[in-house]
């Protein structure tokens, strides 16, 4: 029987873990995505406690405004499972008791060599007509309950997340494919930013928010990064990928494609490598304030070899002077946080290090040793090739670990845009 | 005002990202855990997407049954952020601008040297009458409306975490203090270990896991490390830290006191910076897989200047050379992922840096590079002092970047292990 093609779904976690803050609620995290793989919505989550009262007032409200609704958990053998017996009362069905699954629970006692205890004949419960989805995985089945009058379609499944994922893979998706026949799918896309304020992404796209009912516009922000992720529902994938590269088109117009150095899964120090690999150039790297996050950050890149040579990270102003030849009377009149000093750095692991490309950081991480003239949060990043150098200066406002990673992500982008002005492109994405 | 000390208290998060399963609702799992601390009990979570509809919903049924309700996210400048809208309609209360807020969102704005862009003046509004909770670290400041006929005194904070948990910090936790003076108090103790197995960890201390209902007993895997997660319960808090130190002795007899590198918010390299500080040593770091990584954690340390002399990222056999003066034949007679190599590298570092401490690692990360005889995940960690000096040997199974991470927690805690025989003891917690 298949039902309309949109249906209202929710989906509730139990377990007081959850609300005491020990865990995640990975369940509904799971859930979530695996259903919005098959083109269907979730329209919203909630947890609950292991409190009979709770979960069946919690289930009262929304099984009336729900077409479905998945929960989780609460279906062991112990006194904090309530689910069935709230399930129950809920729906107004008796319990019954479902002899295969009974079976099911004794097998998997004696395979493992141990007594059966009859309170776990409890887990075989299952509301009278509802559909016995069995557990290879544990213990308990779960079940799915429909045609209760006025009240959404209900499946319930064991919380531990390793019985869970398979049972909903055996027999969860199939019966969603038959039920919703979901006729349209799913796609998305992330492009990722450096260096533009979402307010100012924001207003930049504001009517591309709500230009196309099928395509879903949301901003995110995170360590001077901004990700605009696209999502875009149709009936074919051809269709969508057309919509995704269309707004990708837009967007790249308003903002400028140099600005997004990415998209999906690329990440600055990947692109960066694809850049250093495909101009076949070599870099190395001096580090003050970043202190190895940037040489870290590159060689996350499987086969960084091939194209950073080295790194150098010169804490102090001795190290800067006998690893990099920074002249230590520039240091003592601009200060080791300073443009010339950036310069310098870079200039020297240049030479010192016979790369294509020099690049250098010097900042204060804070919490401690800002001036007024040069306060916590001030960096300056060089990049140095041939006989030719720039640096770049930022002031960022976050904590210690957050400055180092902002100062990375700047001094990475740096590179990037350098590589693609002596004429790379901007990258591709396949949806592009 | 004080009110009864049991409220029931629920929290809300919003953001279609998170019924997208991209993210599980972890600003939700902060909150319970800074509620359960002070003894205040969650009643349920939700999750709604950045629909105002959905959430005026969502808010007016939780409202009414509710004592407390804190909402999280929706405050920031974009379209897709509604929740002071939804808040303003179920509460039924006019929004209006606050001025000491669009100060210092003007005032962030200019520090970062950024035009004030006009849209952002939507982050100021906030409820007629709510107490406003100012923004140190972001835009959007958080309000408590509290007094509103029939509706849960509610409190609204920014979706970021950097920016919800100070501002919980600053505001909410004092608030809920002088609000509800719990009667039962809660504090947890965390020990960290390391190069123990969870399972051999949990076979030595099984019987504590029930020796005390009024303590909780956890295990938390990764990177290497294991968590030992210790809650306590009760009226006074010097019963509760008796029993945690109790606890704590009995755990440090089972697995070792050495095994555990230090509690709650210490780190590998906040446990290694203060024990070279102690000692008054200066370490220098010749990195080949870790690539920076080693660096850029123990960098993480402010001040780290008094005990980090440099850093060198040696990718290369030529910069091993070049660097640390490494023989090249010793290279080719080895490899460079070898027990010589790694010695020679440590008792290079050491010597090209006048350090007191020469720590290097070299080792196969992967997901290449791997022979039969040397296969992905085989690393050395050497560690090179005055005359003398160490190898040890290890084999990850991890991906690339497990595997440098794994390494680089393992160099920090050779340096650590050295540093404790050479006359120190092992560190000292508060609760202790």
């Amino acid at each position: 029987m298949a039902e309309q093609p949109n249906p209202r779904i929710e989906i509730i976690s139990t377990g007081t873990e959850i609300l005491q803050g020990l865990y995640p609620d990975t369940n509904a995290q799971w859930l979530s995505r695996q259903l919005a793989a098959l083109g269907l919505t979730v329209a919203g989550h909630a947890a609950v406690g292991d409190s009979l009262e709770d979960l069946a007032r919690l289930l009262d409200g929304v099984s009336r405004r729900c077409d479905l609704v998945i929960i989780s958990g609460g279906l062991g053998p112990t006194v904090d499972d309530v689910n069935r017996y709230a399930i129950a009362r809920t729906y107004g069905c008796e319990l019954v008791e479902d002899d295969a699954a009974v079976q099911q629970i004794r097998d998997r006692f004696a395979r493992r060599g141990l007594p059966f205890v009859e309170s776990n004949r409890v887990q075989a419960l299952v509301p009278r007509g509802a559909r016995v989805l069995y557990n290879e995985w544990g213990t308990a089945p779960g079940f799915i309950l429909e045609d209760c009058e006025g009240r959404a379609t209900l499946i319930a499944l064991p919380g531990p997340p390793r019985e869970l994922q398979p049972m909903f893979d055996r027999w969860v998706r199939p019966w969603l494919l038959e039920r919703y026949k979901p006729d349209t799918q799913l796609a998305t896309l992330t492009l990722h930013t450096m260096d533009l304020p979402e307010s100012q992404i924001n207003a930049a796209i504001a009517d591309l928010f709500h230009a196309d009912p099928d395509v879903y516009v949301g901003l995110l922000a995170a360590g001077g990064k901004v990700d605009i992720r696209l999502t875009a529902r149709g009936r074919d994938g051809m269709t969508i990928e057309r919509k995704l590269g269309d707004f990708r088109r837009r967007i790249e117009t308003r903002i400028g494609a140099e600005s997004i150095y990415g998209c999906d899964d690329a990440t600055l120090e990947s692109v960066v490598a694809d850049l250093l690999r495909t101009h076949n150039l070599h870099i190395a790297v001096a580090e003050s304030c970043t202190g190895g996050m940037i040489a870290s950050r590159l060689t996350n890149v499987a086969g960084a070899s091939s194209f950073l040579l080295e790194g150098f990270v010169t804490y102090s102003n001795e190290s800067k002077t006998a690893r990099l030849g920074v002249d230590p009377d520039l240091i003592a009149q601009h200060g080791a946080v300073s443009r010339p000093v950036a310069r310098a750095m870079a200039e020297g692991v240049l030479r010192v290090s016979g790369a294509d490309l020099g690049l250098a950081v010097t900042g204060i991480a804070g919490p401690t040793g800002g001036t007024p003239e040069k306060p916590v949060g001030l960096v300056f990043v060089g990049l140095a090739w041939g006989n030719d150098s720039t640096v770049i200066e930022r002031r960022f406002l976050g904590n210690r670990n957050e400055n180092r990673a902002y100062s990375t992500n700047v001094a990475l982008d740096l590179v990037r845009r350098y590589l693609l002005h002596r004429g790379g492109k901007s990258q591709d994405c396949q949806s592009g």
